[in-house]
Formats: C-alpha cells, sequence, structure tokens
C-alpha cells in the first residue's frame, strides 16, 4: 500500500523506471481456471506500444510481456501472476543534459523535492512507460470479465486538441492509430499531428472509456463508491487532469428533471448517471471520460531552474509522443477493467454471488 | 476497508443512515497534542448545517457533535476520535410512499440490486447527511494542517447552474448563503434559486477548492498518487460527476507551450498543473473543481418503476435542497483536508520529515 | 489502518478509554439481512462483563449496548454497523496518584514515549475495558457464521497458573465463572484465586479456542494466511504472549510420522494442524491455545520510576481482574469469529462460492 | 492486499512457485538514498539456500537476485524495488505421482478445496521456496535498521527436535550448519540429523529471533500492535505453528510479581516483555520464538487419499530438508525486520519523528 499497488481484493502492483533493466507488475486475487496466455496479454500491449505510428514516439521497444508465475497448464491457478517487459532500446544518453534541470510539467521537480534523489533518464519512474504493466494486467481483467461475466470495456478519443470525434462507430475505432471512431475526423488529425510535430510542440486529447454488461450492485458506498474508485484510477494515469462520469461537467447546468435518468419496465430514458447511482452500478454502461494534458517533453525550448537555483533553458530530446493521448486507450480500459474486476471481487464477498429478486430493468 | 473508511495512516470510518437513531465516525491516526474542541468541529458543522437559509432544505437538525474518545484534557491523545451526532429531526414518515418505488436518479434501484434490502427513510446510508461526519473529521484536519503545518483549505461555489461567478474575493464567500467570492452575482442566484423553488426543480453547481501552503512532495506514485486520492475523495461525495485538478478539462485542447507551467527562481509562471506534477505536489496552490449534479429528489412528477416492475409515477416528499451543490463546499474542503492529511503522515514516514536542499521556488 | 481496524471485507473498528465518555466500533461489511439485535450482542458482552464473580474486577459496568446504525427492522442492511457503550462507573480518582509513574508491566512507559502524552486513568486506551467492543463486534461474526455457515465458535480456559483441566465437557464451561470445562477443577481454582487475592497477586492462564463446521478452503496464501491473521488477531488481545495452533510447540519435538494428520475417506487420523494447511482451512475444527500473563495491576508494591527518571515505589490502586485470563474466553471466541468471518467473505469473493468437486473428508 | 502482500507503509508482495520459471518480489516503500547491492542481498539468501549442507535438502539452486528496478547510481531511488530469482534445478519429474494425491501434512488437500486446482510440482505456491525472496526482502530492511537505525536482528535456533541449546554465544550461530548457539550441542544435532535420515524421517525445532536497538514507541494499538504484527509475519512463514512474544507461555504459571519487569533509572530489571508493552516497543530487546513442524515430505509411507476420494499410500519422493526448522533462522530475522521496518516508518509518520522528552531507560 505504500502507493504502488491498486485495489483490494484483485491487486496490481508495479514497478520499474523507464530505463530500468525491466518492468514488472504482481496481478493478485486473480480466481482461478482463467485461459491466460502471453499471447493474450501481448495483443493487449500491442495496441499501446510505442513506434506504431509516426504519430507516436519513435522509441522501439518490443514490449515482449513473460508471465512468470500464477499461471499452470495453460490456467490461472489463484495464486500471484508475476510479469515482467525487458527494456530493450533505451537511449539513456539523451537525458544527460536534463540531469540536473528540471524540465516544465515535468515531476522532475516535485522527485526531487520529495525524494532528495531521481532516475532521470527518461522521466524514470514518472515515464508513462510504466503503464505497460497496467495494461498487461488488465489484459487479464478484461479477459475474466469478458468471458466471466460478458463484460466488455472498451474506449475511444473522442477529442484530439480542438478536433471532436462527431460520428460513432466502434468499428473504426481500431482502423486509425488515434482510436477515433470517426473516420471522417482521421485525416484532420493526422494533418493536425503533422503540423504539430513540425512545430515541436504537443497538445491535449479527451478520451472515452464505456463498460457494457456490468451488472447492477457493483460498488461499495461510502467511500469506495464504483465512480470514486474510477476516478482514483483514471487520474493515476500519467497526464491526466480531469475526470467525469455520465454527464459529467455537464451536469452543472442541468436540471433535475433533465439530468434524473427515469426508469420504465423497458429500461432507463437516458444515461446521465453514466450506470452509476449511490456509487453502485445501475446495470446500465458505465460511462467516463478524461482530460490528457499535452505532452511535457516539447523540442522547443521553455524557462525553468537546475537544481542549485539557477534559471536555464529546457530543450528536451529523447524521443516523445506528441500527444500522450493518442496511446492512452488502452490505459484507460485497463483501469476501468481493474477496477471492475475489484469490485465485482468485493461485492461477491459480501453478497456471495446472490441476485437479489429485484427487477433488472437493464437485462432485457 | 470495506468501503466506508478513507485513509491510510490518518484515517475516517463513518456509518449512520439519515434517519437512523445517529451517525458518527472514527478518526483514527490523528497526531497527539492537537487542541481540539467541540467548538471547533462545531463551526465547520454549522456551515454544512441544513435549513441555514431559504435555499437549503427546511429539515432542521442541530447537528451537535460529541467527542467520545481521543481527547484528553482538550488534546489529541494519539487514540481513535470517536465522534456522534444524534439525528433529532427524522420525519421518517414522508418517506413512506416511496418504499417500494426507486426514485429516479437515487440510489434507491442500485441499493435494492446490491443488498436486496434498504433504509429508505430519507435515502437510508446514501443521503447527503452522511457527509456531516465527514465535515466534523475534516474539521480536525484542517486544524491540524493550518496549525502544524500552516496549510490552509478553502472552497467556493464557482457556478450555480448557468450563472458563473467571475469576480473573486475570498471575503465574499463567507457573506452568502452560496458560499460565491462574487458579490455582484449573488442577488441574481437568489433569484434563480426562487424561481427554481417556485417550479420544483433543482439545478447542478461546480464547487473549487484550494489548499495553500502545501509543501512540495506529497503523494505516492504511482497509483496513491496525491491528484488520484483528491479524484477519489471528491467523487466520493454524494451528486459529484466530474473532478478537475488544475486546467483539468482545459488542457485538451492546450499545447504543450501553453500548459507547461515555466519555473523561475522567483517562482512558478503558472498553474496549469493545479500544484501537482507526477502525483506529487510542487508547492504552488491545490487547486480542484467538481460538477455536482442537480438534486434528485424533485416534487416534479417521474417516470420509474416500482420493486415489482411496475410502472410509476414518483413524486419525492420530504425536505431537500434544491441544489446540493450549495452546501456541498464545506464538504469538498474537508475531502480535500482529510486526504493532504493522509498524505502528509504517509510522507513524513517515508522520508522522516528530511527537507532536501532543492530550492524550493514557491517558497519566497 | 491507522492501527484500530481489523480486518479487509469485514471490519471492525473501535475507539474508546477505560474512563472516557464512552466506548464504540464500527462494524463495516455485514451482509444484509442477518437478524440481530442488541440483545443479541448484549448476551456476549455480559460473558465478558466485569464484577459478575469475585474473582474479577469489582468495577460495576453495565456494559449496555446500543445500536446506532445498519440496522433496519431488525435486520442488518449491509452498511456499517455502529455501536456504543457508555462508561457509568469511572473512578478516575483512583488514577491521580499513578499520573506521573509508569506502573511495570504496563502501558504507561511505553505510550508516554510514543505519544508524548496519555490519558492515565484507568490505562486510558490500553485498557482491556476496550475489549468489550471486540466483544459486541464478534457476538455479530458469530452470528452470522453460525445461522448462515453452521459455524461455532466457542472457547474455554485451559490452565488457570498451575492449575491444568484436565477432563473436558463443553457443557461445563458455562457453569463456573472460569469457563473451564473440568467441573473437578474448579473449587481448586476457586481455592487459588482466594489464596492469591489475599496475597494481592496475579496469576496468568491460558485459553483454548476451537471453531467447528469451518469448510475447507479459507485463507489466503501467503500473508494472510488463515492461521496467520489468527495469530495476529490473538495476539492483538491484551496480556496475551503467545499463541498456538494445533499441536503448537508440541511440534518442535514432533517427529513428521507423528505429526502428520493422515487422511482417509473417513476423515483425518488426528488434528496436529490444528484444522489447518499451507493457511487455508481443511475442514477440522481449527483449534488455538493462548498464554494470558498475569494482571500488572497489583497491591503489592513495584519499583519503577516517575516521568522525570526518579526512582518510585508503585502500588496500583483501582479494581482489578487478579488473572485477566478468567474474562477473556469470550474475547478469544470473538477475535476467532471476526478472522473467520472475514476470510469467509474475502474467500467467497475470490471463488464465487464455487464448491470443487473435491472430496471433503470432513462432512461426513 | 490479496493475501500475497505484507506491511502498510512499507510493503512486500511475493510471487512465484516452486518449480515455475522464478520468484519475484516488490519492496515498496523503502526509503530513498540506502545504499543497496546485489551482494547485499545474496550474503543473506545464501544462508538460507538449499543444498549448502548435508542436513538441508540436495536441491542446487544458485538463488541469484537480481535487482530490476528502485536502485539507481548503487541507491535506492524511493521507488518500488523488483527483484526475481530464477528457478533453474527443478526435477519437477519427481512430483507426477503425487499429482493426484494428498500428502498428508501439506497443503495439497486445502489448496485443491480453494481453488480447485494446483500446480502439485514442488508443492507449488506452498513451497517454503517462497520463502526466498521473503529473505531478499528482509535483507534491505535489515541494512536499512542497522545502518539508519543502529537496529541489529538476529536469530538463532534453539532447539533441534529434541536438544536444547544451553549455553549461548553469538559468535557460534554463524559456526554450524544449525544457526545453533551452543558449540557443544553440535556434535549431538549432527548425529540426531544422520539417525534421522537413515530413517526417512523428520523432525520439528524452535527458532528464537532478537531485534537489539528498537527506540521505545513503534507499534499502533490496539490491532496492529507491534506483538501482533510480529505474530502474524511469523505465523505466516510455512510450517510455524506457534508464536511466543518475551515469557511467552511461561506466563500463564507466572504471578504477576514475577512477571512485571520492574524499572530502575538504569534500565528494566528483566525482559518477560520481550520488549513490548501495550504493542509498543520498550527500547529492551524484542524477542521471539517460534516452532516449526517437522517437515511433511517424508520417504516413510503415510494414509491418505486421491482426488477421487480412494485410499492411497503416499511417499514423496523430491528432495527436502528433513528439518525445515535448519533454514529457517534467516527467514525469522527477515520477517521481523520487515515488520519493524514497517513500524519505524509508520510511527514516523504518526508522531514526525519527535522524541518526547520522557527518560529512555533503556538508552544508557
Amino acid at each position: 500500500m505504500s502507493g504502488n499497488t491498486l485495489g483490494k481484493l484483485f491487486t496490481v502492483t508495479t514497478f520499474g523506471e523507464s530505463h530500468g533493466l525491466a518492468l514488472g507488475c504482481i496481478v493478485d486475487g486473480c480466481p482461478p481456471g482463467l485461459v491466460i496466455s502471453e499471447e493474450d496479454i501481448q495483443s493487449e500491449l500491442d495496441r499501446r506500444k510505442p513506434g506504431t505510428s509516426r504519430y507516436t514516439t519513435q522509441r522501439r521497444e518490443a514490449d515482449q510481456v513473460k508471465i512468470l508465475s500464477g499461471v499452470f497448464e495453460g490456467k490461472t491457478t489463484g495464486t500471484p501472476i508475476g510479469m515482467v517487459i525487458e527494456n530493450t532500446d533505451q537511449r539513456s544518453k539523451d537525458y544527460g543534459n536534463i540531469k540536473d534541470q528540471f524540465r516544465p510539467a515535468h515531476a522532475d521537480y516535485t522527485y526531487m523535492h520529495k525524494y532528495g534523489t531521481r532516475d532521470y533518464r527518461g522521466g524514470g519512474r514518472s515515464s508513462a512507460r510504466e503503464t505497460a504493466m497496467r495494461v498487461a494486467a488488465g489484459a487479464i481483467a478484461k479477459k475474466y470479465l469478458r468471458e466471466q461475466w460478458g463484460i466488455v470495456v472498451r474506449g475511444f478519443l473522442s477529442q484530439l486538441g480542438p478536433i471532436k470525434a462527431e460520428a460513432f462507430d466502434w468499428a473504426q475505432v481500431a482502423e486509425n492509430p488515434f482510436f477515433c471512431p470517426d473516420a471522417v475526423k482521421v485525416p484532420e488529425m493526422e494533418a493536425y499531428m503533422q503540423a504539430l510535430n513540425k512545430e515541436g510542440n504537443s497538445i491535449g486529447a479527451r478520451i472515452n472509456v464505456v463498460a457494457e454488461g456490468v451488472p447492477p450492485g457493483l460498488g461499495e458506498p461510502v467511500f469506495d463508491r464504483l465512480d470514486a474508485d474510477l476516478a482514483h484510477a483514471l487520474m493515476s494515469i500519467n497526464a491526466v487532469k480531469g475526470v467525469e462520469i455520465g454527464a459529467g461537467f455537464e451536469s452543472v447546468i442541468q436540471k433535475g428533471t433533465e439530468h434524473r435518468d427515469e426508469l420504465t419496465p423497458d429500461g432507463f430514458l437516458s444515461n446521465n448517471a453514466g450506470g452509476i447511482l449511490g456509487g453502485i452500478s445501475s446495470g446500465q454502461p458505465i460511462t467516463a471520460s478524461i482530460a490528457l494534458k499535452p505532452t511535457s517533453s516539447l523540442h522547443l525550448p521553455g524557462r525553468s531552474i537546475d537544481v542549485h537555483g539557477n534559471e536555464v533553458e529546457v530543450v528536451t530530446k529523447g524521443r516523445h509522443d506528441p500527444c500522450v493521448g493518442i496511446r492512452a486507450t488502452p490505459i484507460a480500459e485497463a483501469m476501468m477493467a481493474i477496477v471492475l474486476m475489484d469490485h465485482l471481487l468485493r461485492h461477491r464477498g459480501q453478497n456471495g454471488g446472490v441476485q437479489h429478486s429485484i427487477p433488472d430493468i437493464t437485462r432485457r
């Protein structure tokens, strides 16, 4: 619980720095009997992998995952699953010049204040490279949710800087490097990114995640609400600055009659709640949206100070995503899957898997 | 950890239903030696208390807190602080008619699916009345933060439905029933609320919270980031649908050069980060903003079903806030204070209170 | 988690000092639907209550428990159960003289080093009076275990100082003030205690606890083993200095062929394991034994120092049990019940209540 | 928290099966700045390593540890330390015959009931091989305690079956394969073990652990007492059936005047408390003793059943320690060090490292 563990019954603990020997994690609490292979996990990792398009960092990492424990004869045993990914394409010398500088909008300054030291190579522990292990852990959760419960967790990029997806088609999401559900906007996004790269600048993005098939009843009032735990998990992703559930900030200007999702025997009439009422899932799709800030590593010089307090001009070399949001979709899906998995187990613990004889208007 | 506990080293566990005998909480982990009295806590509770203006529920609760343990000769001893507030003005009969109905946008439907039963009187455990104990616990955290660390946590209402505060003056916040920092907008808000009451409707709101004086170094990467824990705590407040840190969703359209807060020996040049970088406090003010949905209890009829699955028309009697956001400012402050308190203790545990010799550009 | 909470899914958090206004606790995670009343809890509290025989402290506490939340129309709702017991018979003036002294074998010296202060009245938080709330919480766990799972948790005093129970009859346990299962030894114990009282001295004791009907499969390797969690819970009882599971220290001199509990289709042939193998319940009775040190509060003077470091002679006035072990049986039962309850819920969370088709040789 | 994590602020999470690819762990919460190398950890691992004498298993594992993260330029950074040990000398075919059998006194039967499956090779997760990672994690804790706080944690074997160490000399402990402090008894133990090996049997043992230099004030009443957490950690070691603190079970027959450790300005006059009063360290040496059952893997046939419920005769092949207690000393030391480390950080978190001006009679 010292900060690098997420969850109560289904827990994920990660380790690893951007330019260290390896990244790794321990997934504890996965029920026995789930058929899982390195390929299952790899396919999720490949969606997040750097270097897959010209719009992401050119660092070439195979991100090859190895399962070290917890799986026997192709199935989980119920014991902890250890996984590692070796780092192979570090170019740590790119970072020598920022060793004593604090890059603006990076964690350099705060890590130094916290620890008095830092592994400055590629951002060390604060690098988004750490999220590879979240995706690996999330792959296990996603598979379990899908196979055992029929729950599907999917995400997409809804906005890239000023460009919003307007049309929506799940089928499109896998067809472009942005995870954009609106095919029409893809060329626009491509052009935008090219201009941005030329400029040496970066941009923010908005990602949406949806879980369908979640049974009603998940979430523990009052602090471990499902929405609160989702907010925690999503906000813990590097660069995230905002989290919305359902109508989110739109709720501020909604009237009660507008916001309330009326119930009928055939289902809810709307989903402003984002599938969560009183911190507990309602059976409707769970919808969340997150804001990602623009990448902080820029080739454009910025003002800063060094460790001695002197003014310096910082230029970040190294290879970076011009928009961290682009690769964030699989990460957000992973986080949502991990939280749901944990709450499924917690709920099952408390109520023993009993289905109460309450009409379920979402299962018609 | 079964859902009603918040924090790791400074923990708050609450109990109590809207119309039960009493609300209560245990604050565990408060360091010894803090001078604290029931009056200190009462003054915070009075800020949240129902019935203080015509814009809040007319339920009349004294909300008189009693400290049962953990304080000896006026000071905390380091042992758990037990507190209770007796409920006195329940009018449970108002709720007889909704016993078998699911009020839209309420937790009725989800509690029934989770537990197979619920204390329907006034929303039972899902009522915002539970937040009284958060304010009581937060009062202890706020006092400790202020007296021992010079940290001040304050909040305000930045938007009431369509009306945004534009001018900003901390001094105004305590001068009106809305916690609005813009005196000019207060009459507008009053008129808006009167029209709303007449209509029988409700409205959403936005609340901002700020912590000043927070030292750099608080927050535990990678999951227990300070921003992630704040998001968790703030999203756990009833009716909250969105949380932003710093620039929040504005980050989506910001370029890197715009978002990054440059550093100079005399301080940061902006605060888009909201005082948190890499999950760790930077020494700048920590800023968060939350969206609160409109109150779900409405006198205007809504469509729903009953526990047997039949269509019903629901009208919520009882006494309710037409805008839950109005009384949410002290609650949001309490949540931020509790999270900061916990992270202060956690950080001190890990680094032993050492101040590293890193230039602190926020303490000039 | 700051020290006063036990459990993961079924949690108990207590507060209260010996001579404060009240003791209290929050039981979180109790499944809904359990029929429970104050009487159910009271009957367990009465077994531990002071002043019931001449062999326990003469402090007269009604120990009247009040349920403040979590129970609606006679049944648990799944929300946290708040309980309090008011203190009524404090005689704090008895303690004025030890305010600045450290009583040998008491927590006075260590509390002062930890906190720099202490509520010296009756031992404050370190008093065994705190265990009343454990018994109250345990009463809920015991009832749930018995009614929902057929698990019975019972204890007895197996040794009072030099006097060992030799015969064994559960029916005798409730028939004497010592919880002794051997009727023949009761007069001997009475005589021993009378001599001890005259002498002004105190004595240790050994208590055994047994849980019957526990299904196989409870316990989480490798750290949260069922035996490890039992050891934690039992050792957390005031005055306990040793914990054994099954054969305990006898195992040291056993050979493998002697210790191993062989299996047959009709059951195990012995129970040296105490019902736990590899940290997981086997279906056999779970057996534990604890050592309680003699009461530290003595009328016989002892050497010590005061807060200034001066030598003093300490005589403890106040009313005390000459053998804390005598009232410890219900407390040990409560701790075992709480641990089992927690592990039942945890196990059910992980495996969903599935019964694997493995022969269960303990259920014939 | 799903069972494979120990600690709150200094946490250790392990993974790995006896015959899997690798064992590993994550140590989270180690403060930055500790000089640590693989050699430091290896030297502890070598003390536990199999195959070092004829009295331990003949499995030949190099137990070569690799640090994958959290250490930069030779020092800890404050981020999680990932470590792995590859398994190299598995002989899994030895276990084919017990695939469908439940070995008596093993976790086979209970794992099958819990999980419905198990990695039967060498005991899988229930193998004591898992403790290698505890020793690795403990090596970090031990080094920190020693270097930063002057705390020394050491253990020894006090009894091997019927043979008790009588003389005591720390210097002898490292001089014989039994960790026995009494040189005179070593030949006797050797003879005993040779006879035992010939017989094909196994034997129990008792191990003592001592921490010297622990400051007063560590431990969190009432559940997270230092002794309760030690009992938890020590009982979680494979084969442990009993835990004593200080006088332990001897307390049962002690009178109050005998047990109480009187205080003088020059120190305590005895240490029946084992350095812990009211769950908090007193500054005296912390002493604990544990009972280890005889190894369950025997070449002598035993009665059991198979997964279908049929009677079988079990003979365990494979290579095993005839006395698991012999290699348990470094493991017990590791567990005590981890618990102390965690409590040091927790205490420092709560009291900020303040030394209260209370006379410390143990530091003269």
